[in-house]
């Protein structure tokens, strides 16, 4: 593997800000090319953005919000959704707090999300140690902060095989947490798929809390009226009474755009691979020639969450495929079920999400196979009603 | 008319962020000008603002900041005030939050000022509903949004009668709000007048609620002891008991400057042409010689609000003229008197204002007689104390 | 004395931004140096930096948060210390309520920090009049405002025989205050110390209260285990219980680096010279041959505060010394002690520090000494608990 490119696109150490560049390039029977810009206007101001087409599956990363990705197409297959909020918005004008701890939805729109990375979930009282120790009750704010903050280092390499974008995160605070993410985008020419590998440290002495969600949403190509979720699950379970309208014996199938829908969420236990917990799901269109594959492991992200909001097209008409450590409810109830990591002074852990698009039948038959296969390995149970444990 | 100049001074679109230019020219006797340029240091870094003159009348209004005029000047009229706040503020700066919901006062200088647009008035708690669909309460903030958020597009003509400057701004929050502020101001060469047209469009399906006042502020030279406010009311009615102390009668008659002096606020009903609703109303100097006129519909802004502050002159000598679609109380008081408008999905409310300073005393004089010409449709009652369905 | 440069770094009337500059020379011996520049990436996106080298004393001034000093090297002897926030932070991605008023903490990596100048200490609720002259209570975050407000006005003098940078600072509300901060920050070619010459203003007409503390914090090289805090005290209270623990006696002496280590903190009443009240402390290393020493009136700052932390050295591993105005703890506390300064109306208010970077035992052993004879001028007490008039 040759190393044709190499470039430092921001870092905290140059005297020079986030760099705009354009590489182009043909590979695999396609036209590549990368481009940074910062964009302008609104809300939008100042937020860097990388866009990379690998001469078949493009998508834009936004450096300013936390390395997320704004939105990405594969031929005919749209990544991402059409939110209210139209324009990628730079964390200088959120405010977490603002609306009861909803702020974060004032800057949500993008395709991938993270949440995290020492609180995710549902806003909620957690008790937290001031600056003499003492305990303290603060309202942590929905889905945390990492998706609010701007990366500080940024860099890109192209080989004669793949365009491989990297970032880091800073999440700190002084008699709080010390918590780095290191984020590796990579995607093979020609290639409808794309890897995120993430490293999340604790770059202090004392132990922190750690929560990661992946917020991955899908509007209209792949969102239809009767398009369908399939995963290989243990256990399905409601979030919430509301969860529970419409039978969760089809909570798997959406069904028309509805003006003032409201959400519905569904919490999954999903069966992996014996050897590596290696486990799989989709999302298809309505005749099953369009869709998107999350691949991962279970020891990775043990939890999954399917979000469900087919409301109003132009009110956000989306569903999320959300796979997480834990699932997003309020930090203190996901603390109280054992479910919220803990990371030692030093220590890092590393996740890889595998994301594809899939355009041709015969793929989305075959991932379809490959779920039916991972379901025969276990008895699923969709629970009518909510649980406990799962959620609250 | 003929098109001289067409320029977009900031698009979301562009590469590039806002657009400096200078245009000068000769009209109706004039040297007019259009400079477009941004602001460095403290608070006021990145503050984008387009400084028009057309020859007689000048302004300068402030992308940056939701398309407020920051100040104006027409020969001797000063259109503005001097706050504590000496320098337009960047909406990145303004926590709404801060100080019990005051944080708006922080970037609080501006001769006129929209107060909205999904909300304004005083800071209260309200109920909204979460995403999921709950009722919440939250505490909404003094003004609202609007005058921190920035012009997400701002485009500039020219004509040989005219210039024109548009601005887009956008207040969208996912499971919230989707509204869009488009403004056109316009101001003829040669003219002491200039007129301002807002478009809101609710860009989402669902139903939003919409408030929107205008914060219209004089301090020296209009504003002095002896100074006069004149408008043709139906019914004046004071905010609160501190609004009756110095007596009602004399309401729109001003004092002299007073350290310490504690703020009074009226309510008005006012009187507007049978056929068109058309109103106006002015502030006038102590001996007639500079006035401000503010002509519009009564279907536009059906309620109006004066605000008296002449305080020390260093802490914010000023009153505010407010036309509005309703009064400046909590949203949740001015929903209960039925006063706060509902947008469908997608639709849209144009409104029209014309500000004019006049410098002669034989126009003032005019003025005064097309009020007492409304006046004389109307009985006028001036209530001695506050009423509780005009505020609470 | 003659002036070499004179440079406007910052200006809110240039049409230009924060200027780039780089200053060289040799004088006394060593080779000078001035630096501008604006840092990137992250938070500290914008961050506006002036790398100050006398030829012996080295340090960098923040511009954008308060004109507060990042950090300094003075031959072997760092000023500063190792935050677990990495990089200085702009003031656009503060919000200071966080985490229950404590959001200051996410910018606090800084040698030396103002906190202040309307209210700084420990966050709590105080009572404020809000814009109608009405009693409200308010939530004051921890430290106040002043460092994560931008300088406006920033330049820069090189005379033959120092360097001399300025800087204004406005912190002001409509309805609220309207202080500016000026400050001089001098340094001699080929000292080993600097001078803040502070002048806060009341702008307004109004009194308004005004509360300073400065933060000088030190980390590695000077704080290790067997580090010993030196001042000439009338009185030390300790600030809580848990500042009672190992010992009130030894208080002035360091343990060793301990992750998990509660903050402790000391007030203390210092006695000065009978003339000008003038008075000194010092923080030395373990074997005495590193040390920092403060100069300064007591008449300027009347209260002084040792704040302990040698947490794990990647936890924020630091001491504070902090001469201030008033101790911090809640302003509505500090009133109640009669310790809150109130400004009048255009009123002015200039306070002078001097920090000394000691590399020399013999000059250390003459800072002891003259340390030694202040304290003999009165008994010093060490109280052994907390004191209800000293903290609360």
């Amino acid at each position: 593997m040759n190393t044709r490119h190499e470039i430092t696109l921001l870092s905290p150490e140059s005297i020079d800000g986030f760099q705009s560049i354009h590489l182009t390039g043909t590979e695999a029977g396609g036209d590549w090319s990368v481009r940074s810009r910062i964009l302008h206007g609104g809300l939008q101001e100042g937020v860097e953005v990388v866009e990379i087409n690998n001469g078949h599956l493009s998508f834009s990363v936004l450096a300013s919000r936390g390395m997320g990705i704004w939105k990405g197409q594969c031929g005919e297959v749209t990544l991402g959704w059409n939110s209210p909020v139209k324009m990628p918005v730079h964390p200088k004008f959120i405010n977490e707090q603002e609306r009861g701890g909803l702020g974060w939805l004032k800057g949500f729109n993008e395709w991938f999300v993270r949440c995290g990375i020492n609180s995710m979930g549902a806003p909620g009282t957690d008790v937290v140690l001031d600056y003499s120790g003492n305990e303290m009750e603060v309202p942590l704010t929905l889905h945390g902060k990492i998706a609010n903050i701007p990366a500080h280092a940024v860099s890109l390499t192209v080989t004669d095989k793949e365009i491989i974008l990297r970032g880091d995160v800073d999440e700190t605070m002084m008699f709080g947490y010390a918590l780095r993410l290191h984020t590796e985008i990579r995607t093979e020419f020609g290639s409808g798929a794309m890897s995120i590998t993430d490293t999340v440290t604790n770059l202090g002495d004392n132990p922190v809390e750690h929560e990661m969600l992946y917020h991955i949403n899908y509007g209209e190509t792949i969102l239809e009226e009767g398009s369908r979720f399939i995963a290989p699950y243990k256990k399905v379970v409601p979030r919430d009474p509301r969860s529970t309208e419409g039978g969760v014996d089809t909570y798997n199938v959406y069904g028309p755009s509805q003006i003032g829908f409201v959400e519905q969420a569904y919490l999954h236990q999903l069966a992996g691979t014996e050897s590596e917990q290696e486990t799989l799901v989709m999302l298809q269109n309505a005749d099953a020639t369009q869709a998107t594959v999350l691949r991962y492991s279970l020891d990775d992200f043990p939890c999954f969450t399917l979000w469900k909001n087919p409301a109003g097209k132009k009110d956000g008409y989306v569903t999320g495929l959300e796979p997480a450590t834990n699932f997003p409810n309020s930090r203190r109830f996901e603390r109280q079920q054992g479910r919220v990591i803990s990371l030692q002074g030093g220590e890092s852990r590393t996740t890889v999400m595998k994301i594809e698009a899939l355009e041709d039948p015969q793929a989305i038959e075959n991932a379809a196979a490959e779920i039916e296969k991972l379901q025969a390995t276990v008895e699923g149970t969709l629970e009518p009603q909510p649980l406990p444990d799962f959620s609250g």
